[in-house]
């Protein structure tokens, strides 16, 4: 399944006996089917407000090399405001769960994971769309940040580039989430190419003029991105700095399972931002700091995530990398 | 049922023909029977978190002349993280609904009401609770607010001023939240008087240490003002100034019942600041503005509160007055 992530051509510029990823420029097919979803989680809501907006006004989704299509994931949890009805959508998309028999349909998010593998997959298909933009809300003060699998995925760490560089209104860290091996559960991974978007901080069923600003603005750079790469443009190669996921953080419980500490107030908004050995990372109760005692410094992000309470989550924790991306251009004839 | 909120004694100080409430001084009885909530919504979560911890270690809430006890209002609805199960709890105190068959409790929050009247109040009668603390958690801007029902509960107001004299790490306004002579429908009057915490902003289902810090600075200062009114301190006549409801605001409707605007950038997180005829209220998609046309200033208050979406309330406007408010004292003897 993840052979449609490859490229679809290697070109080395010169022989080296040691590769150097800036000598080589990588060919792409241009992305024509792209796909925006707004309420993969339905109480996310500038991404909710926004897909609604332009299922009645697209225009402001076409490029003259392509247009991309809005849909509602979940129009039920939409509906009720809440992040899911049954199970989380965005953890439905593993291919076990698509294939699986229709005896778990009864969850609604099972149904429509698959109707929605159906419509812009299937996943690993030759038929799959070429791109989703998936627009998410943190209450956690992330910023306008890019989320991608990996730094592999050459040409979305391209369009990431591209957009810290021409959507300058917010911070725009990238966040690399893959952990290992595992096989993508996110609902964009059913096309060739997804990005996930992430804007925070906004509360949990509330639309905030400023964070539907900044994924407005996110999304409308990943479409110019797109539209100079099917026209032809090269990307040439370059460094960039990005956060990959190491481990997550639970809060400090007591045996019967209840939080004990809540995140502390000096890290509290203080996504991607260091947190040094010795730093305060929760606080009881009854006053008393809890510290961080790894020996090198991290990356705390999803800081007090109202919706990671449950997954027992307080945190995210990144490392901070410079990565090398090759050169790009899509192959238009 | 009001009766009882009604002061003790009336002594005036001094003839006069005209009635001057400087010359007062009202008595009340002592508050010793005083109970504090922190779930009656599930989902904000500082007075969550601090009602199950005063509940492990009460010491906070003694005080030489009486000791306050905590208990959660909702438990089913923290448990789910959600505002509530069935119905609104804090809607559900009026004399008709805590009185009626049972035919009703089918609903969960129904039947909690009428437990907890049994509990604390009944409501009107002689048996009340003399005191109710209800925490709460807004996602609005609204600092660490005082809700009281009018300034005729002079006893409240008293406090009111106690705690914004006291705690200064916040602003503390007072948010008068009765509309005409309708009968509160809110948790805390089935005690014989009560007051209502409303801290923000905090998105919900999230606790943050900030929001947690000022909820418990408020809960201790009213503690402390009912010690030394326990105790006999006469406290004397002042001025006030504090905001009345006017009206409630609904958010711009297409004629399916869409929102079609969202809370203007320079109208979010202005809680309490004045909104000028003139000044923008809303913001459409396609990025027209929408102004307020009343002919004098309003202070808006709960602006894009996440709970109010499904009441139709983009937000509450409020009047600004100053108040007098007479000299009161506990009948110690």
């Amino acid at each position: 399944m993840v052979t449609l992530r490859r490229p679809l051509m290697l070109i080395c510029l010169a022989g080296t006996e040691q590769v150097d990823q800036t000598l080589f420029l990588i060919m792409f097919k241009p992305l024509k089917r792209v796909v925006v979803t707004g309420d993969t989680h339905g109480n996310e809501m500038s991404g909710v407000y926004l897909a609604k907006h332009w299922l009645k006004n697209p225009s402001e989704l076409q490029r003259e090399t392509f247009s991309a299509t809005p849909f509602l994931g979940n129009p039920r949890a939409t509906e009720k405001i809440v992040r899911y009805v049954d199970q989380d959508l965005n953890r439905s998309f593993k291919t076990e769960i698509l294939t699986s028999s229709s005896e778990g349909d009864e969850l609604y998010e099972i149904k429509r994971a698959k109707e929605i593998n159906q419509l812009y997959g299937p996943k690993g298909s030759t038929q799959t769309y070429d791109f989703m933009i998936d627009m998410h809300n943190t209450t956690s003060n992330m910023g306008a940040c890019l989320i991608v699998d990996s730094t592999e995925n050459h040409l979305i760490m391209h369009m990431a580039n591209y957009v810290q560089k021409n959507y300058t209104l917010a911070k725009t860290p990238i966040y690399l989430y893959k952990l290992g091996d595992e096989e993508s559960y996110a609902i964009d991974s059913i096309c060739k190419y997804g990005l996930a978007l992430e804007v925070g901080p906004q509360p949990q069923g509330v639309v905030r003029a400023d964070a539907l600003k900044h994924m407005r603005g996110l999304v409308n750079s990943v479409l110019d991105f797109i539209d100079l790469f099917n026209k032809g443009t090269a990307f040439p190669a370059f460094e960039i700095e990005a956060y990959k996921l190491l481990a997550r953080e639970d809060y400090p419980r007591s045996s019967d399972g209840e939080i004990m500490a809540i995140i502390h107030p000096h890290l509290q908004d203080k996504d991607f931002d260091p947190l040094n050995p010795g730093d305060p990372m929760f606080q009881t109760l009854d006053g008393k700091d809890i510290i961080y005692e790894g020996d090198t410094p991290v990356y705390p992000t999803f800081i007090n995530e109202g919706a990671y309470y449950e997954k027992k989550i307080a945190f995210a924790k990144m490392e901070k990398l410079t990565f090398s991306i090759p050169a790009i251009q899509a192959q238009t004839e």
